[in-house]
C-alpha cells in the first residue's frame, strides 16, 4: 500500500486518556475521535448521501456481506466502485463480512475460510481472507478491514483461544493478499473477555503491521462493564500512533466509555434502526415520539439540536407521520439521530481539546439519563407503597 | 374573504388556447399552468419539504379527509395551521374531501351532507359543506375547495342532475360558511360527461361567485377522449379572468390536454405512486426501474434531466435499491418523478409565452410515445408472424 494514501496523527491527549486525533484518506480527512454512520447495502436506511452530509457525517460505512449478495462486486466495480454507486465522495469504510457470516445458522467453518447460503438462493458460497480481501479491493473503499472470526458471547476459553490462532493466521493471509493502493487494511483483535488473548492478539496483529487496529467481538451481548474491561487492558496494546476502532458500538454511553479509554473509532446502526422505530436520542434521554404523549406536543425533538428535523418540526408532527405509516416519519427521525450522534462525537472532541472531558461526560450523562433515574425511583417507591 | 388576499393575472395564450397565468397566494406567487404535487396527509411520501421544494414546487396540495382522520383540524390548527406543521412555506391547498367520502362503501348520503365511519375506528363521521369548510379554515390552506359529490363513472343522466342540483347547493352553503381571511375558496363544477349539465354547473358557480373554478368527477375512468371532450366544452364557460383547476389529472399526456384545452391547475398522486413502484417517467418514456434490463445500466435515469436522483445515481444504483427494498429507492424515484413533472410544466410555460406549444407538444409526445409505439408495433408484427 502505498503510504501516502492512509495516515494517523495523534493531536492530543485528555488527563482521562482520551485521545484527540485525524486520519486522512484518498476521499478526505476524518477528525477523531469519530463515529461512523452504517450504510449497509451501500445506502444509508431513509436518508440520502445529501442528508448524510448534512448531519456532519465525515466518513460512513458500508458491508462486505450484503453487498456480495446483492449486487455483488463485480457490478459495484464495473460502476466505478462503491463512492460512485452510491453518490458519496467523503470516505468509506468496508467490513469484511466476518462479523455477519460467523452469525449465520448452518455456517461450515475450516481453517481456510467459511461456506454458507446467501438467503436469495440456495448455492453455496466461500469467505476466505483472500476472496474478502478481493472483494473489498473491488469495492473500493478507503478502509477495509481483515477477515476475521467474531467469536460469539460466552465463549469458553479453549473455543477463544483456537479461534483466535484462526483469526490471526487469516490477518496475515488478509494482508498478504491486499495489493490495491489506496485502501489502508486494518487488523481485527479477537480473544473475547479473556486478557491474554487480547493482548496476544494485538501483539501478533502489530508484528504483522496496519496502519489501524480494530478490536472485534463487542457488542455481542457481554455488556458495558465487560466492554469497559476489555478495551482497558487491549488499547494499552495498540500503538499509540495508529488509530484504535471498535466495531459495533454503541448507545451514547458506550461511546463515552470507549472514547475514555483511548478508541478513535466507532460505529453502529442504532441511530438509524432506533430511528425507524421512533425512538429518538436527546441532551435529555432517549424519546419514542410515536408515544401519545407526544401526540399535541409543540416543542422539536431536543431544543438544543439545529438538525433539519429540530429546527422545523414538532414531536406532534413526527408523532403525526408515525400514526399514519408515512415514510417521512422514518426520514425525519433518521436525520436527527444520525445528527445527534455526529454532533455528540463534535462536542466530545471540543471536550477533549480543551481538556475537560470527564467533566463534560458526565454532565452529558446526568442530564440523558436523569429521566430514567427519576423513573425507576417512582417505580421503587410505588413498588415499596 | 380579503380580495388581496389571492388574485390571478392572465399573462398570455398561445394560438392554441393554452394560458399562461400567474396567481398570488398568501404564500407566495405560483406560475401557471402549474402541476401540484399532493402530500395527501400533509406529508409528501418519501420526500422531505425541502427536497420538494428542490424539485421547483410551488404549490402542493394536501387533504380534508385524511387530515380529518389523522391527526385532525383541531391539532393542526392548534399547532400553527398546515403551513407550519408540515414545514412547508408556501402555498397550499386542500380538497373538501368530498372525492374521498363518496367513493366510500357504506355511505349514507343525504341532501344535508355525508356519514360515513373511518376504517381507525367505528364511530360515524359527518361531512357537510359546513363541517367541511370549517375544517379547511382550521387546516388553513392557501386555497380550499367547495363540498362536491363526485359522481362515479358511468352515471346516468338523472342521476348526474340530481347530485348536481346538490353540489350547486352546497356550493353555495360553503360560501356562506366561508368567513376566514386569507384563503381562497374555489367552486367545483360536476355534471360527468353530460355538455348542458357542465354548462349549468359552471353558469351556476359563476352565479354565486368564487374566485377560482374546478372541474371535478373527471380522472375515474372515463378515458383521455371523454376527458378531452368535457374539458372543451366546459371550460368556454368560465371567466378568462379566473384559474381553472382539473382535479386528480394525471399522466404527462392528460396534461397536454387539459393545458391545451385552457386549464391552468393540476393535481395529481400519480408521480410519487409511481415512483415508489419503481417507475420513473422519462423524456422518452416510463421506464421501471426495478427491471433486470436497468441491474447494470450505467446511465441516470434520464440523460436531460438535472434532478438530484439523475445528477447523481445510475439506474443500476435505483435498480439496487428496489432489489434490497431499501427505502432509499423510493425516495430517490419520487424525487425524480415529482422534478419531472415540475420541470415539464415549466418547458408548457415556455412553450406557451413564446406560442409554439403545439409544436412542443407534439415534439415531446413523439418522442415519449415512440418506444411504446415500436413495442405495440413489434407485438403485432410477432403476432402476424
Amino acid at each position: 500500500m502505498n503510504p501516502e494514501t492512509f495516515s494517523f496523527t495523534l493531536l492530543g491527549k485528555d488527563p482521562s486518556g482520551a485521545r484527540r486525533g485525524r486520519f486522512s484518506t484518498p476521499h478526505g480527512v476524518v477528525e477523531t475521535p469519530i463515529f461512523m454512520p452504517v450504510g449497509t447495502a451501500a445506502a444509508m436506511k431513509a436518508m440520502t448521501m445529501e442528508q448524510l452530509k448534512d448531519t456532519g457525517a465525515q466518513i460512513m460505512l458500508s458491508n462486505t456481506y450484503h453487498l456480495q449478495n446483492q449486487p455483488g462486486a463485480d457490478l459495484v466495480e464495473k460502476m466505478g466502485g462503491l463512492h460512485q454507486f452510491m453518490g458519496w465522495d467523503g470516505p468509506v469504510l468496508t467490513d469484511s463480512g466476518g462479523f455477519q457470516v460467523f452469525s449465520l445458522p448452518g455456517k461450515i467453518v475450516d481453517d481456510d475460510g467459511v461456506t454458507f447460503q446467501y438467503q436469495k438462493n440456495n448455492e453455496p458460497f466461500r469467505l476466505t481472507p483472500e476472496i474478502s480481501i478481493q472483494i473489498q479491493n473491488q469495492l473500493g473503499a478507503d478502509i477495509i478491514m481483515a477477515f476475521d472470526e467474531c467469536v460469539e458471547y460466552p465463549a469458553t476459553y479453549d473455543y477463544t483461544k483456537k479461534s483466535l490462532k484462526r483469526t490471526l493466521d487469516w490477518a496475515a493471509r488478509c494482508k498478504k493478499a491486499h495489493r490495491k493502493e489506496g485502501q489502508a487494511l486494518f487488523g481485527i483483535s479477537q480473544g473475547a473477555l479473556f486478557e491474554d488473548l487480547r493482548k496476544e492478539s494485538i501483539l501478533a496483529l502489530v508484528d504483522i503491521g496496519f496502519p489501524g487496529y480494530a478490536m472485534g467481538g463487542l457488542s455481542v451481548g457481554e455488556g458495558i462493564d465487560n466492554m469497559k474491561r476489555v478495551l482497558e487492558f487491549t488499547t494499552p496494546w495498540i500503538p499509540e500512533d495508529k488509530p484504535r476502532y471498535v466495531m459495533g458500538i454503541g448507545l451514547p454511553e458506550d461511546m463515552f466509555a470507549a472514547v475514555e479509554r483511548g478508541v478513535d473509532m466507532m460505529d453502529c446502526i442504532i441511530p438509524t434502526k432506533y430511528a425507524r422505530s421512533a425512538t429518538l436520542f436527546t441532551n435529555v434521554g432517549k424519546l419514542r415520539v410515536s408515544n401519545r404523549e407526544f401526540r399535541s406536543d409543540k416543542f422539536p425533538v431536543d431544543t438544543n439540536c439545529q438538525c433539519y428535523t429540530c429546527r422545523t418540526f414538532s414531536r406532534a408532527y413526527l408523532n403525526h407521520l408515525f400514526a399514519g405509516n408515512e415514510i417521512l416519519g422514518s426520514i425525519l427521525t433518521s436525520i436527527h439521530n444520525v445528527h445527534f450522534y455526529l454532533d455528540l462525537m463534535r462536542r466530545i472532541r471540543e471536550a477533549i481539546e480543551e481538556k475537560r472531558f470527564i467533566a463534560f461526560r458526565d454532565e452529558f450523562l446526568d442530564l440523558y439519563t436523569r429521566r430514567d433515574k427519576r423513573q425507576k425511583g417512582r417505580r421503587r417507591k410505588s413498588q415499596k407503597g
